[in-house]
């Protein structure tokens, strides 16, 4: 095979995939009620297309003659490279497995909403301790050097280890829950302000103007409504995101368009050369997470951000919000307080949402917890770091999806996408002299570029860790991110 | 193979092609503009795919030995037959005249984008010849029993015929033309009542009002807004109309809704059961044609069907409405005009104008005809059936968008669609008595049923040609179209 071979055979697939991802989107979109059966097996269909196409035997030995050849650029190898180990992993797993784990999954999830309606943990219990159990067996087949969840991690972040993410974790619960304990006992914020009515057509209007001065491209993507918001890319010249708005609450439409415009603006940065290549895919959840946290939290929750934006926000909506100033404003939308649900958490307390599945996902993975024993584990621990009593199981241990889609492995991605984020940002400013500045003009500009060339055009030429050491000059710390919260929340709430 | 995995196969077939159908409605009603490029490459990739599947040698000696398993029912039989009979057709058309005609459709589209922009024939002349050259080999590739013509019509209109067709078209050269003839002696008709601002949200609000009083489900589908309406189908669980709302037009929205609809509810009535199979398929676009004009003129354009809806209409409009009584409204929506442009054209010249371009097409295949002369023959066409003169290119001989695309004995369906209708429609009275009156009291349900029983169930089971036989107990005749005309217009007009 040819590198042009190759890349020909790779950009049919790529085709195929965001196929699939356009009958996805258009899924959450636009699906009509009984569309949802042919849909599913549609999008069945078209992904045993593309799996055989990208597991061929014939494939595998093509890939690794085209691995040895030494006349293709350092780029061309590396792209032969992640193909062949993407191959070489997805070839561990034999067709009697993958047909075992879709038919756990499907089992776990509708025992996961059958829980959801009951508001009863009990339904899943057996469902997942069985997902667990195949879960294990996957660790074995796709082998690790460390530790079994290692394995599983690399689905999503690839090259992270619970070497590594023990340490950061440690911090996280000396430093972080300390942080939130001494904020919680200082009087609270008022921020009911936002709760106020703030209508559809005019939220909405808000929300492109905020993506718009992001540097979102409105002729490479659209934004649509949607249950759960959520980004698509179907080509760097086609990158959907979706928002949701609600007419009682400013902040769910606000913030969910500065978050999904940040992954979007990384798919849109991706080298459309490199299209249907490793080089032109997200190189990890954890970096694409801190693209969208690094525009929602250190950008979109800061004051500079809002020096530019707030008194168009106020001439919007002159009732709600002609009396309350910048000032309130700010601290409103910074409000801590800690919930009972991950999803709806303020930047500081989610993290302990985090640590705590990723302390209970790898002790039912290293088999010291049992799924019997998981609800009572989850509400100690919520009780111990957030200081809250779960109250039932919809607002505990069945409130995530993720172990219902079989996803063990995911939920680190998202607090590595804020120290990510906090550490590159810190990394921004100090190569962007007056940055904070710019932003509080209006002008996002230089942000993007130094986005665009230090991040989003790599692609997978870096892994997570090797990306962070080029760009910042050393490994993840989260120093940066306790550094930002301390001064920030520190300065808001009289520390 | 057994029939099951036939089945199968079909079904894996239906899923890509309907992919593809969700790629091309997504790109009709949603895609930015920079995604043209990738939309158009995933396209070309997935019909590459669907039509490899389909035309396998291995497939086709499956297909040959299942056709002779006599242990199938006969729902089985006729379904095996005509994949078969599609895949021998496909078959007859070698690769290299398949990519010569593809290399040759491309360049007559890009001529004739040009030719429109200039709004000049000559740059579309060498193409179209090149691609009526390409259309003749095709038609010896295909072979035929009588004329040149048939084999190209049978890809739209199966089993259709120059021989039937031509007394067709005979007839309605020598009566259509007199009726309209005599019409236009009449002084004509007031309807600049349509052309008065008509608010987009009210119109968008009562198209989709009529759809659902037509029948069309919307657990089965959904209207949006593309520049040229369209109905598109991903399964009968999921058939999508759009249209398009024009503020100083009302008849725009209006009749493009009843229109769309007819075509949908065609789709929404296959059996899902047959889904992916020739019974789960529009058995021609002459029929297909047929429920959408039904629908849109023999209906949606009576004084029964408006004096269901006229007072809602009025109350929706009452500033542009409430002077206009019934009477004046449903003499307005059914002037006749002749027009330069087909689709433009009301219910009588309408078929005058494939006249023109059916003499035209079989006089270009057999020879009669040169590209070189087609301007002129148009021209002196039009002069002599609708008695205008054409001012320039874009109003004549380059309207339309079928030569451009290859399709060469497309034309006839639409005609065929309302020649069915009617006849059809005459039938459904006399199989339903007081039918008129029930659609009278907004009531469509029996008409519904009727079709649903005579005509969509079916799917392929019968040709267009065997259904009409069927249905009405004797072939298409034009007589009922004509019929249902005279009495109509002789009425209007006073004649």
């Amino acid at each position: 095979m040819k590198y042009s071979e190759y890349k020909e055979h790779l950009r049919k697939i790529a085709d195929l995939e965001t196929a699939i991802a356009v009958l996805h989107w258009d899924k959450e979109v636009n699906l009509p009620i009984h569309g949802a059966g042919p849909r599913s097996q549609q999008i069945a269909t078209l992904s045993g297309m593309a799996h055989e196409m990208g597991t061929s035997e014939k494939f595998g030995q093509q890939l690794q003659a085209l691995s040895e050849d030494q006349s293709l650029s350092k780029e061309e190898q590396k792209n032969v490279a992640l193909t062949l180990k993407d191959y070489t992993r997805k070839k561990k797993l034999d067709l009697e497995f993958v047909l075992a784990m879709s038919k756990a999954t499907s089992a776990a999830y509708h025992s996961w909403r059958k829980a959801r309606e009951e508001n009863n943990f009990d339904p899943f219990q057996e469902p997942l301790a069985g997902l667990i159990e195949l879960k294990k067996q996957e660790t074995d087949k796709l082998g690790y050097e460390e530790h079994p969840y290692d394995a599983l991690m690399e689905y999503f972040e690839p090259g992270a280890r619970v070497a590594d993410i023990d340490i950061l974790f440690k911090d996280v619960k000396s430093q972080l829950t300390l942080l939130a304990a001494k904020i919680r006992e200082k009087s609270n914020i008022d921020n009911e302000f936002l709760y106020q009515k703030y209508p559809y057509q005019k939220q909405w209007d808000f929300g492109l103007e905020l993506l718009k001065n992001m540097g979102y491209d409105f002729d490479r993507g659209r934004q649509d409504v949607s249950p759960h918001p959520f980004t698509i890319s179907f080509s760097p010249m086609d990158v959907r995101v979706t928002t949701h708005v609600d007419e009682n609450n400013l902040s769910s439409m606000a913030w969910s368009c500065i978050h999904e415009g940040g992954h979007a603006l990384y798919e849109q940065g991706l080298n459309i050369e490199n299209f249907g290549l490793p080089l032109g895919q997200a190189t990890s959840l954890g970096i694409h997470e801190s693209q969208s946290r690094l525009w929602e939290n250190n950008v979109g929750r800061s004051r500079f951000y809002w020096s530019a934006h707030y008194s168009s926000l106020q001439k919007i909506f002159p009732d709600q919000l002609s009396s309350i100033n910048l000032d309130q404003f700010y601290q409103g939308i910074n409000k801590i307080e800690p919930s009972l649900i991950r999803i709806e958490s303020d930047e500081l307390h989610y993290h302990l949402h985090i640590l705590i599945r990723y302390e209970l996902e790898k002790a039912l993975i290293e088999g010291n917890l049992k799924v019997s024993e998981l609800r009572e584990a989850w509400n100690a621990k919520y009780k111990e770091y957030l200081d809250v009593e779960v109250p039932d199981d919809n607002h505990g241990v069945i409130q995530d999806i993720h172990w219902a889609h079989g996803s063990i492995g995911y939920f680190p991605t998202y607090s590595l996408g804020s120290f990510y984020a906090a550490q590159f940002f810190e990394k921004a400013k100090s190569d962007i002299p007056g940055l904070e500045n710019q932003i509080a003009q209006g002008d996002n500009k230089a942000l993007l570029d130094w986005l665009r060339k230090n991040i989003h055009q790599h692609g997978r030429m870096y892994t997570a860790n090797e990306l962070c050491e080029k760009v910042c000059g050393e490994p993840l710390s989260l120093k940066y991110f306790m550094d930002y919260a301390e001064q920030k929340f520190g300065e808001i709430y009289h520390l």
